[in-house]
C-alpha cells in the first residue's frame, strides 16, 4: 500500500452554508493534525450518491498517491447500511455501501473491504449520533487511514459483493452510441454520461442533445458567444455548451435528457 | 490555560461569494503560519448573531483541546461595541460583544475577558476600516492568540457583564415543553430549540411543529420516504424532518414557529 | 525576488458547487505539499475578468509576502491567449492575459512576464484538456513557483505589452467625479469605482447613486437602521449600503448604474 500523503479529500452533499463540512475536518485534524483536507465538492444533489461517484471517479487521477477520500452523499444513514473501503491505485476511498463507489469497486485491481463495528469500536467511534456518520465516523476514521496508523487491510474483510450504482448505462450499436444529461454544471453545462474512451471521436459526425444537433469542436474557443457546441470535456464525456451562455437554459434540457452521437462507420 | 492546537474555526455571515473570508484567512496566516484554519460556516442568516451562537456551542465539543475559534456577525461594526473573548474548556472565543457569545459565556467554568484598545495598539491592530473589523482586528487578533504568543490572560479585564443573547427561551410544565423553530438547514430541515437535555425522551408521548403532530423516531432510516417525522437531531435539539425531501417546505413552517412536545408524565 | 511563503491563494468564477477548486488544490498540492491554499473567491461573475482583477488589487496588501495568487477567469480558455505572471511587491500573480490583471501589470513596480510553452513542456503541463487550464496548467504552475523551484524570472521574457482591462475609468471635473457600480456583494453593498485616493473625503458635500442623493458616513452603526447611505468602504472606493439591509434592492440599482460625488471645492 502507498504511504499516505496527508490528503483528505470530501465529497457530499452537505452545501457550505452549515457547520456540517466544518465539523468533519475539526474530527480528522482531531485524529491527524498534519491532514491537509481539500473539499472536492458539497454540492452534490441531495440524496443523490450516483453524482459523487462519478466525481470521484473522474477526479482521482489528479490526486497524489497515498490520497484518502471521503464521500458522504448518505440517505440510508442510521439504518443497517454498510460501510465500504475502496483501494485502488494507491488512493483510498470511504463511502457509505450505497452504490456510490460502485463503479470504482467495478475497477480492474480494486480491494474492496467492509469497516467492521469491531475496527470502529477499537477507534471509539461508536456513532455519537443516528444521523450525522460523516462528522460522528467518516471524518475520523479517514483521519486514522490518513495518519498511517490504520492500515487498510486492517479496516475489514475483503468483500466482493457490494451495491451496484445508479449510474445509467449507454448503449452502442450500427455506430451509434446512446446515453442521456447526468450533471448540469455551475456554467449550465450539459454532461452525458458518453464517455470518450467509447468512441472514436474522430470518427463521430454528430452529436445530439435531445432535440438539437450539435457541431462538436474541441474547446470553447472555436465557436462563436452564444452558440450551442459539444465538445469531450475535461472529464472525458461529450457536453454541451454554449460560448459564454448556459447550455442548460438555452437547449431547455436537464438531467435524463437524450444525448447520442452517429459515427462516420457503422462497425 | 491548554496550549493551542494550531485550530481556528471561523464563523460568520459572510457567505462565500465575496473574498471577505480568503482576507481574514491571509491575516491569520500572516500572523501564524502554521495555522490550520476551519470553515465552520459563513452561512449565516445576516446580521443574526443568536445563529452563530447556536452553533458555536453545539460544535464545540468536536474540536480538539487549544482550539481558537472566531466569530463575526457584526451589525454594530464601527461603532463602540465591545470585543469579546471567552475561555471555556481549554478552547477560546472571540466575536463583537452583541449577543452572539453569551451562552457560552454563561456555561459553568467560562472566563469572560474584554479585550482592551491597549493590547490591539501593541499588536498594530489599529482598525484599518470602520466597516471590516474581521479582517482588521479578529482575524489577526485569532493569529496571534493561535501562535501562543498572545495568552488568553493578557487579552483584558475579567468581565462579568456581557450583551445577553437572544436565542428564545423553553418553557416546560405539566410534561410539556414549548419551544421554536430557530434554524433550517440546508436539507430544509427545522431545528428547535428544545435540547434533549431537557426532555426525558423515553416518556416524549407526541412532538407537534406548527399545526403537525409528528411521530418521534430515532433516525432518517425509520421512517419511509416523503413522511415527516420528529427526531433528536445530531445537534441534541428536537428537529423535523422528511426522509428525502424537505420538511420547511412539505410542514410551510418558518423560523419563529411553535414548536411543542408531549410527555406521558406530567412531572 | 520575496521568498515564497508558502501561500497560494485563488480566485476564479468556477464556484463552489462543481469539483473545479477541488482539483486545482489537488495539483498544487501534488506539486507543492507544504502549500497553503486560500481560497480568495470563486464567485466571480461568469467570463467576467475585470471583478477578478479589482478584487485582487484591493487585496493583495493584506497577503505576506512572498504569496503566489491564481485568477481564472478564462472564456478563451483552449485559444491561443497568453498565460501572464505579474511580480509586485514581492508577490506573484498568474493569469490568463484577457485584462484580468492589467491594473496591476499597470503599477509602478511591476514587472510583467509571459510564460513560454517551452517552461510548461519542461514542467510537464502541456494541457491534458482544452477546456480547464486552471487544473491542467494554472495550478501546477503556482505549485511550483510556490515551492521555489522555480523562479519568476525563468517564466519567460519580460513584457510590456498585455491586454487590457475592462475596469471602466472615473472623470473627475469642477470638484465633481464621476464613475459607476462594478459590484454588489453578498450584503447587497453596492461598490463604486470611485477610490478614495481620487477624492478628498473630507470635502466631499454628496454622494448620488443613480436618482438617489445619499449622505457619506464614516461607518454603518452611524445611520439608522433601513437608512441608505454611502461611504468609503474596506476597500478604498465610495459604496452605497444600506443599514441591514440591502442598498441594491432598496435602491433598485444594478451594476452600470451612474455614482457621481460633488466636492465643496471645484478644484
Amino acid at each position: 500500500m502507498t504511504p499516505a500523503s496527508g490528503i483528505v479529500s470530501l465529497t457530499t452533499d452537505f452545501g457550505l452554508d452549515d457547520p456540517y463540512v466544518g465539523l468533519m475536518k475539526a474530527r480528522i485534524l482531531g485524529r491527524h493534525p498534519g491532514a491537509r483536507i481539500i473539499d472536492l465538492t458539497h454540492g452534490i444533489t441531495p440524496h443523490r450518491p450516483v453524482e459523487a461517484g462519478f466525481w470521484l471517479e473522474r477526479s482521482r487521477q489528479h490526486f497524489p498517491p497515498g490520497s484518502v477520500h471521503v464521500a458522504v452523499v448518505d440517505p440510508g444513514v442510521g439504518t443497517g447500511r454498510g460501510l465500504l473501503a475502496v483501494a485502488l491505485d494507491g488512493q483510498v476511498f470511504l463511502a457509505p455501501d450505497n452504490g456510490l463507489l460502485a463503479t470504482l469497486a467495478d475497477s480492474p485491481g480494486a480491494e474492496v473491504r467492509v469497516v467492521t463495528e469491531a475496527v470502529l469500536a477499537r477507534l471509539g467511534l461508536l456513532a455519537l449520533s443516528a444521523t450525522f456518520h460523516g462528522r460522528d465516523i467518516f471524518a475520523p476514521l479517514a483521519g486514522e487511514i490518513a495518519s498511517t496508523r490504520l492500515p487498510f487491510e486492517e479496516l475489514g474483510p475483503v468483500s466482493g459483493n457490494w451495491v451496484t450504482g445508479g449510474m445509467p448505462k449507454t448503449r452502442t450499436e450500427h455506430g451509434r452510441c446512446q446515453g442521456e444529461v447526468i450533471l448540469i454544471d455551475r456554467f449550465g453545462n450539459l454532461f452525458s454520461n458518453i464517455e470518450e474512451s467509447s468512441l472514436k471521436v474522430d470518427e463521430v459526425k454528430s452529436v445530439t442533445f435531445g432535440p438539437h444537433v450539435l457541431p462538436l469542436v474541441r474547446t470553447y474557443g472555436e465557436a462563436s458567444i452564444g452558440a450551442p457546441v459539444a465538445l469531450v470535456n475535461a472529464f472525458g464525456v461529450i457536453e454541451a455548451a454554449v460560448v459564454e451562455g448556459r447550455a442548460a437554459d438555452a437547449l431547455g434540457l436537464g438531467i435524463g435528457a437524450l444525448v447520442w452521437t452517429e459515427s462516420t462507420r457503422k462497425a
